[in-house]
């Protein structure tokens, strides 16, 4: 507190009609300010408030919220100046003085376009866990960039209840060149049939109607889930290094993987823990992106089998009696140089049965930068959040991984789990998903023509653990009675396929039915429900399922249609 | 129909008030009778009644129905001599004449106390197939011993629309020494605390409330499952045949399992497919042993691993590239021979994760007679059918075993599918189960006395294939708040144990919750609902997943209590 107004200008900072109660530079560092009825600001912070907004913010790091997102106030280049004009009625610190409060026992703060918050209050509710330490002692504007979830007004109202006073113009100022780089900038450019539920990080999924038209889907539409800026690889000096097999680290160049190991092909379903997540969100309020029914979609993946690749680099039957998963760190990495990172049992990365490939090619070519270029995992049956792209590093371990991902992130829960109850460390790291499917065709709401007599509706169906889906029930009454709909392996003309080995389904079905309209209707309730080879059956409703991140949304899907006479 | 009236005793078979028409021989092979309001007999055979005794008959030969299981008139000594005291208007033919009718082409006739009936139309409905062809020509008797199932009134209602004439009385003398032997007669004796659903063959659970009280369910009360009587197997002589591999058979003593194979344990839950089929059957009837939520029990298996076998039988690399399954068949035989049999995937059996056991000890002793003696096969995580008890033979195979419970039994259906459109080729035979759960304290219906202010629910959970338990939900107030269960992996007292590997969690998990009872209210609806390791979960209700067989019944357990003052 020795520094305090010892810059310039602090009569220019601070909002005019906001009253700083208990200023006293003792309790600053604890003080926290909320609304009270005889405080006249906008800033409207009552427990119910409160406690949204946190929940905004405990999607944190990767766990990236979409909805609602507007542009914040950093986006608009008036808003400092505007801030500037105002007087404060807080207390002036210089960026040497915010630098000191790097930690727990010297509280943590931060700085924020000109304000000064410490949050170490905070930090035990930030689901991204000390990730948010990064920040400590400097700007949030680079962290923000990076997660653009924290770009929305409801999470710069809870920042504002810990602000402490104010940086300094002249350090204020040695912060813009930082501000201004867009770690998004060489993004590739997407395809614009895509729906986008977030740019930055990018993640987009293709409309429905056209998910079903193809069993393969190509690669432009294949939905995109990134969780940081796509980095840019030179397929040149690729390196994948391999660690903690005896013998140290090895590391295998793209040629390497390509000329050394046999090409596998592994047709695969990819599907992210949050697809459907929309329809979960209408029973309560769950936190994450909005994605419709099409965060799913099916390639020819190509590449090294993870096993032949962690064979040669070591792996044998004396790791085996102490390695219990393999990690996978991709080249997307932070401001901080911290990579996405998630990680598989080693049974499935190391069994013949597993087809874990190291792909270099998505559907015949070589994986476009969205989807993992040069080199990414593909774990079948499995998360796709565990399909690391553009993988640099594996590691066998006696440990899950460590990563936010792995660990506080992508984990399902009760209905009666809350934000203030979750423990994380309860459940297991989603791995194997469980039995999904949708109707993509009619879409909700959509007007038939009764005319033809019969209706199609068509969809997918899934499963996880390579699990092949064994039938699909289709209701035209809201679930009153049930046919069964036609499945299929591949497009239309395609020879049938010989089905898959048991426990090795990786590929979705796609299916059809057609059925004679129900006469007299003028309103249909469409359900469909998959079943999967152990007879596992999708839940009737979501709010039995419902999980406060939105994953593991595999309740029956439903859509109304209008029947119109002509 | 040369011998037709050649046989004494004619006026003495028939019943008086019994209307035959058509008696032209011409037409007597394809003659069904109905009633019809202008015969006063008691035999009511509607539209209605034909089916619903039809569906009874279908569960045929090993898919024992024990609902309203009625000791029929065999077993009453007067019933055949009060029939043959009858006057008949039918013809009477000799043993010669029936015989000669033993297929399709030349009319399928067979006897039964003293009747004759020509059964050809009904043999496309019998769920056995051309199992009922065995006693084409001959008495049914032998077999209706064997498959109790037979033993209900409305069986033999539907067989009397197939009479076409009696049975000489010299010829009918002949048989009753066949129709005394029972061979069941050997069975074991069985703990008095089971229930007992169908005595011949054996089928019984224990009481729900003892079934949680030990985390290891003792050979005594652990629920049994027979299909055919329990053979008296000598263990000096046992021979294990393992067919299929090059080299031509192998076979293996009883000895030669306990010491040229290293001894495995593996503790694993078995569950009978038709597990808690009353609560399905309350939605729909629906046909089979009317198992209550106890047709599931946990022991320790021990014996030389299934996979160690077949590679000291000749399996390799090479017997891979055409083999697809490992059949097993029973010692357990029909009265032709036939034996107990189904098929497990090669993958399950051979791999080194797949656990399958040929069992010698069942909790640390030699397995009892019910339960295999001396030697049967454990398949961990999947349905109970396919862990042949009894094995004498195993056959790896390209095909799946054609035995008649791998292929007509133990399948699952749509909701829609009636037994007028099963076609049971269109679904897979039941391997894994689905997750599965059921409250065992307190009892549906019983008193809880509210001064405690707090109640407790027990169960179990488990899952197929493997997949852990990893979270059991409980409501107290009928779904609509839930609460997490505490999960037990042994007995109280036991220090925990590990968890098991990935995919490898056999056995059940018992659970516990201590709740608060719910102010001021009067009856409570209490629910548990488990998710396994895949984030599979339980459906809520019985109607989406009803199907015919009433298998795989896992929705939602519930029961009702009703809280007391005192």
């Amino acid at each position: 507190m020795l520094l305090l107004r010892r810059c310039h200008g602090l009569t220019r900072f601070g909002r005019p009609h906001f009253q700083r109660r208990h200023l006293a530079p003792a309790v600053l560092s604890h003080a926290r300010l909320c609304s009270s009825k005889d405080n006249k600001s906008d800033w409207h912070f009552s427990g119910f408030c409160w406690r949204h907004g946190l929940a905004g913010l405990l999607a944190g790091a990767g766990a990236v919220i979409a909805f609602g997102l507007q542009r914040h106030k950093a986006d608009q280049p008036a808003a400092a100046a505007q801030t500037t004009e105002s007087i404060s009625a807080l207390p002036v610190f210089s960026q040497e003085e915010v630098s000191k409060h790097r930690s727990l026992s010297d509280g943590v703060w931060v700085t924020y376009r000109g304000g000064v918050y410490d949050i170490t209050e905070f930090v035990a509710m930030h689901p991204g866990g000390e990730k948010i330490l990064l920040a400590a002692g400097g700007a949030l504007e680079p962290f923000w960039a990076l997660y653009a979830v924290h770009n929305q007004e409801h999470v710069l109202e809870i920042l504002s209840e810990y602000k402490v006073g104010e940086l300094c113009i002249e350090d204020l100022k040695k912060q813009e060149p930082a501000e201004s780089s867009d770690p998004y900038s060489s993004d590739p450019e997407r395809h614009p049939v895509l729906r986008i539920n977030s740019h930055k990080p990018f993640n987009a999924e293709p409309p429905p109607e056209i998910l079903t038209d193809s069993y393969i889907t190509p690669s432009a539409v294949f939905f995109k889930r990134n969780h940081l800026p796509v980095p840019q690889v030179d397929p040149a000096s690729y390196q994948l290094q391999v660690e903690g097999l005896p013998g140290g680290g090895v590391t295998f160049s793209l040629e390497d993987l390509k000329t050394r190991f046999p090409k596998h092909d592994v047709t695969a379903t990819v599907q992210c823990a949050g697809n459907r997540r929309s329809e979960m969100d209408r029973v309560k309020q769950v936190k994450g992106l909005s994605w419709g029914i099409a965060a799913i979609s099916n390639a020819k993946w190509s590449g090294a089998r993870l096993r032949d690749v962690l064979l040669a680099a070591g792996y044998g039957p004396d790791v085996a009696q102490w390695a219990r998963h393999v990690h996978f760190e991709g080249l997307d990495k932070d401001v901080t140089g911290a990579a996405y990172g998630a990680s598989i049992p080693l049974n499935k990365a190391v069994s013949e049965e597993g087809d874990v490939l190291l792909a270099y090619e998505m559907n015949g070519e070589k994986i476009p930068p969205d989807h993992g270029f040069p080199v990414r995992v593909v774990v079948p049956g499995v998360v796709g959040a565990r399909s690391v792209k553009w993988v640099g590093k594996i590691v066998v371990s006696a440990e899950e991984s460590s990563s936010h991902w792995q660990q506080n992130d992508y984990k399902g829960f009760s209905p009666g789990t809350d934000w203030d109850t979750v423990d994380y460390k309860s459940a297991p790291a989603i791995q194997e998903l469980p039995v999904q499917s949708a109707i993509t065709l009619p879409a909700d709401g959509a007007l038939i023509d009764s005319s033809d007599g019969s209706l199609t509706v068509k969809g997918y169906a899934w499963s996880g653990g390579g699990r092949e889906v064994v039938r699909v029930d289709v209701s035209l009454d809201g679930g009153q009675t049930w046919q069964v709909a036609e499945l299929k392996s591949g497009d239309e003309g395609q020879a049938p396929k010989p089905p898959p080995p048991p426990g090795r389904a990786w590929a979705w079905k796609l299916w059809e039915l057609t059925a004679p309209l129900p006469p007299q209707v003028q309103e249909l309730e469409i359900i469909c429900k998959a079943v999967d080879s152990s007879y596992n059956v999708q839940p009737e409703t979501f709010a039995p399922i419902w999980n406060l991140r939105g994953v593991l949304s595999n309740a029956w899907h439903r859509v109304t249609v209008k029947i119109t006479e002509d």
